[in-house]
């Protein structure tokens, strides 16, 4: 009685929580889960997930992992599933690293261009299994500018998009060799892994996220990026095509109303929000939050819950 | 003729150029002059500065130099226009790091609270003369960040305002840091010098400016930053109440429309767009641009034309 009279006061708009999971499942063929604060947090696995991933597959239902982190590549991040005691395949792994490559194969980026990197090993682990050339990345991070009296910094003129991801050894040397190639190299493209906020480098706090180095660069070039990760939909649109998916058919579940429930409605699905990472229940039913979901369950193991009601 | 001719070509809205200075001159009794691209370029004076700014003071102006390199402090600049050959005294040099300390000092910043600051010694400087805590700055140049799990950084919790400017050794530590105070200290302010897409690091080429660093920091926290360098007023009616100045009879001298120009504009001032910085003709005269200054010329040494005429 008390939980059903605080759920009156909350507004008409707010979305509900979950009360039906076993109608959801079979309204939907595929899931995509958001990992960090779905499946895991930091390096520690979330309650209740092998089994509710495993009671999904029983259920038939086709399982896709979407990652706005770019430092690892796909392969990389089957190894993570792995040590958490997960079994998940590579291909069910889509990465913005991933993305990053994929969108580029996708406008044929010509074989003679390179891209420069400003970010980790998993977007060069990616490009380098799309065949495309690059520069930058990690062989960049302890590079410093000499400051002497007519110093210029050289970009190579072949460089033909700057991929920006979260970074850890992001620096000077990065920012203005970015900055010179996309201000520079004509047609030059500025494409963003993400413009997350925060990110959990570790379970203990939040981090400054991928958005921090797109706004260093955006900060010298005064040039929006193209971002490939969530909320935009280039994943969305691949998967649907890769997998030949219905949107309609697909519930987005994810922890950020800002990335991932916004990339769900983006992309005509339905999406869960969960709220085992970065956002309350306040926050989803604060009257100036404007994106809610379809349903709002605290962990994706509430999807267990059938199994109980079918005993 | 000819130059008649295609003066007619441009369309009514853009500025004239100057042609008579010396009525500009008579109409003003201070000018505010930009420094990187009006003064000098990277390392080198810029023609006909000194015999420019002793005609003026010939004249009784008053000088003042502002500029929004954050690098340096009034001293250190003062030593900057020595090595030129320019006699400047430290009481008519605005930098932007004097600048953000004159905003800490003009709200009253707590004497417990403490500043940590992204960027370069000048804003250190600065702070120091002001008698306001701080700490950042180069110190945290080689830092870098463990990810072990369950690392966390622990920010100053007495962190009352960031102050963040260009800074070479910018790097992943700051970024966190900083961060943190912005969106755990309560009530903590986000201070920028500028938010300048390029500076001049040396007379070479365009250097990534403060805008990168503002930019990252945006990216993590999504506050939006209060400027004290050029555009915002800040400095402009800091002037005007220091030496009791009416802001009609001020000139703002500078070489790039979106800064110099608009902060004159901005300040209820007079102002001349002078083309030996980073703004040309063309780009004055594009109709995309909005931003037109009462008159313009090459650079400053045009006001000597005077002298020819009087003789």
């Amino acid at each position: 009685m008390e939980s059903a009279k605080s759920r009156i006061v909350t507004k008409a708009s707010s979305a509900p929580p979950l009360t039906n999971p076993g109608e959801l499942i079979d309204s939907v063929e595929t899931f995509i889960f958001d990992c960090d604060g779905v499946i895991w947090k930091g390096d520690k696995l979330i309650d209740g997930v092998p089994e509710t991933l495993d009671l999904l597959r029983e259920k038939g239902k086709r399982l896709v992992f979407v990652t706005n982190n770019s430092t690892k590549s796909r392969k990389q991040y089957g190894k993570k599933f792995e040590t958490l005691g997960l079994s998940v395949s590579e291909e069910e792994i889509f990465a913005s690293s991933f993305a990053a490559a994929a969108y580029l194969k996708s406008i044929d980026f010509p074989k003679d261009k390179k891209v420069y990197v400003v970010g980790e090993d998993g977007i060069l682990k990616e490009l380098e299994l799309a065949g495309i050339q690059y520069l930058g990345g990690p062989a960049d991070g302890d590079k410093k500018i000499e400051l002497k009296p007519g110093y210029m910094m050289e970009q190579d003129k072949d460089v033909g998009a700057v991929v920006v991801g979260f970074d850890r050894y992001f620096n000077y040397h990065k920012i203005q060799y970015a900055t010179l190639c996309i201000r520079e190299n004509p047609g030059c493209l500025f494409i963003a892994t993400n413009r997350d906020a925060v990110t959990h480098l570790t379970d203990a706090q939040e981090w400054a996220g991928g958005g921090s180095m797109v706004g260093a660069i955006l900060g010298s070039t005064k040039r929006e990026p193209l971002v490939v990760g969530k909320p935009s939909t280039f994943m969305m649109d691949y998967l649907a095509n890769e997998f030949k998916i219905q949107k309609s058919q697909i519930c987005m579940v994810g922890d950020r109303l800002d990335t991932d429930i916004l990339f769900g409605q983006n992309g005509g699905c339905k999406t869960l929000l969960v709220l085992s990472g970065v956002t309350t229940l306040s926050m989803l039913q604060d009257p100036k939050n404007s994106i809610q979901p379809d349903f709002y369950a605290n962990k994706i193991s509430d999807f267990l819950s059938i199994k109980a009601t079918a005993v």
